[in-house]
């Protein structure tokens, strides 16, 4: 592309990127974690995989450590060290935790990563409590930050939208299959922005701002990380039908069975050719039936062209930061990484 | 009123500073809680007392509002208009209303000020989700408003020591009545000034803030609030044994009945006269009792002198603060009204 260094040398593989900014940042979050109440930090301890109910040590698998990494590559593509971001990536490690331990409450989730969730190992109240505790802290941990009042706006604009994402999500539950008030693919759009990809935008948005990044910048670290969040969810609904339970760690057929409005589900909805989905979907559907019924409506192949395209605009926008050392491949590889798992 | 000069004036009563500054305070209130997912605002408007489950519009008694008082209150004292303080008291009631929202939820308490507690209403999952919306636009308004990270750092402070306070609540209940793990009257102090104080200190402080304060008298309306949280809370208690109530909403006896850890409580359990009281606590006890034995071991007295010791503090604090037309007035004026209710 260009007369070579450094933007030449190939990035290094998505995983280590995760690698390095999770250790990069690991001392800063326990240190965060230590100062909550000894109780509340032992949940939030749990919830990362750090120990066991009661507080041994574990190391039960955590989350991939994605938002943090695009808080200290976001910092980097700023032309910044990549301990700028740690602040950024600390707040939404926290948004993040707090926001799983909520969901899964709102969801009736009793599993996360393979252990019971929060609420089913200590209690509903107290998982709330803990999880107040991680959002307070998110917003402690940036405020005391040098980059000031412009990292907590864009922190609570993402906080408002998470919130907004979840009560879309929940509220899809309770419509109907057929008719006029189903939900449409561009509401699931809209939601799946706000649910997911509002904070993944956040995070590179706000390294970048702690990196001293310009507004210019910022804002397309954000818009990308906003497309990025609906290409992931794209692929994971791909992933909870015809993924292999395996790698996703999902039952077979378990969101069809448990009738989630997923991308390829309403996009099938749409379609003359499977006016009798509704009836295979649900506890005492036949998820077997729907994933075929599904498939041949369109509803895989759409969600695959519709994560494309978010995936492709998210890579221009990247592409069009101004270059800085080696955060842009290690960008893409990211982008790369998360949404073509096993597809 | 008079041709004195304002200082001498007597202050309004109290009913009064509540009514102006809730009237001040409403259309900013209203205007936050409007930009929430509908959904979110309509359970949101339902604990504000605005509106029925539905969304039909209702009168039910909200809270006094002492928070965006303080708020308010904070702003003039510091020389500043009433306006100035908007910001700061449209955060600090959001905050109080999500903290009511979840505590409801642990503390499985079904009613609030007369009507099902929220979670009641709309369902436990929903009432988290509306908490967390509560808190996110909480944050929202304050980094919105001019008076920048100073403002969200007081803010997140208060929110940390609330949580902290709510987590030592609620582990309380799980410790002993008798014996070196029974909960000691200083470990409640902590407790209740966090728990309560926390956010009536932030009231005031983010008022002054706004307002233009000086660092000094910011510090000293956080200190004044918090050592109000404490009175209120130990006359709360007090209140909660032998209060009217016709006047305090309270069943006779249910604080007693519920083994609460009230400091009332705590005193008696401390002494020998005592002894046999933790049998007549909880819900197989006998609260009329409980409360002779309590008076009898000084129970009630100590609370008393406490809350008046924490009283004078805040007074004097107040009254330390450089004279602002008559805001000083109004906010002693609102201290005796909280912590002399009906005693």
């Amino acid at each position: 592309m260009s007369a070579l260094p450094p933007a030449v040398q190939a990035p290094p593989p998505a995983v280590s990127t995760l690698d390095r900014c999770r250790e990069l940042v690991r001392p800063a979050l326990a240190e965060a974690v230590g100062r909550l109440h000894p109780w509340v930090a032992e949940m939030a301890a749990y919830s990362f995989g750090w120990c066991e109910v009661g507080g041994a040590p574990a190391a039960a698998p955590g989350g991939k450590g994605v938002r943090q990494a695009l808080a200290v590559l976001g910092a980097e593509a700023a032309g910044a060290d990549a301990r700028a971001g740690i602040p950024a990536a600390v707040a939404v490690e926290l948004v993040h935790a707090f926001s799983l331990l909520h969901d899964d409450i709102m969801d009736g989730d009793a599993t996360r990563r393979r252990r019971p969730a929060v609420w089913k190992a200590y209690g509903t109240g107290p998982a709330v409590l803990a999880g107040d505790a991680l959002f307070a802290l998110a917003v402690e941990t940036l405020a005391a930050a040098p980059g000031g009042p412009g990292g907590v706006r864009l922190l609570s604009a993402a906080l408002a939208d998470l919130v907004r994402g979840q009560a879309d999500d929940l509220l899809f539950a309770t419509r109907p299959c057929a008719g006029p008030e189903r939900v449409t693919p561009g509401e699931y759009r809209v939601m799946a922005e706000r649910k997911t990809g509002a904070l993944l935008g956040c995070a590179a948005a706000l390294g970048a701002a702690l990196g001293g990044a310009g507004e210019p910048a910022v804002a397309a670290l954000d818009r990308a990380g906003r497309h990025l969040g609906v290409a992931f969810q794209l692929v994971d609904d791909v992933l909870g039908v015809w993924g292999d339970p395996a790698v996703t760690g999902k039952p077979v057929g378990g969101d069809l069975r448990e009738g989630k409005k997923t991308f390829p589900v309403l996009f099938a909805l749409g379609s003359p050719a499977a006016r009798h989905l509704p009836a295979l979907l649900g506890p005492a559907g036949r998820p077997e039936e729907a994933a075929a019924l599904i498939e041949a409506a369109g509803g895989r192949a759409a969600a695959l062209t519709e994560a494309r395209g978010h995936t492709a605009v998210a890579r221009k926008l990247l592409r069009g930061l101004p270059p800085a050392a080696g955060a842009t491949g290690e960008l893409l590889g990211l982008l790369d990484h998360l949404v073509d798992r096993d597809l």
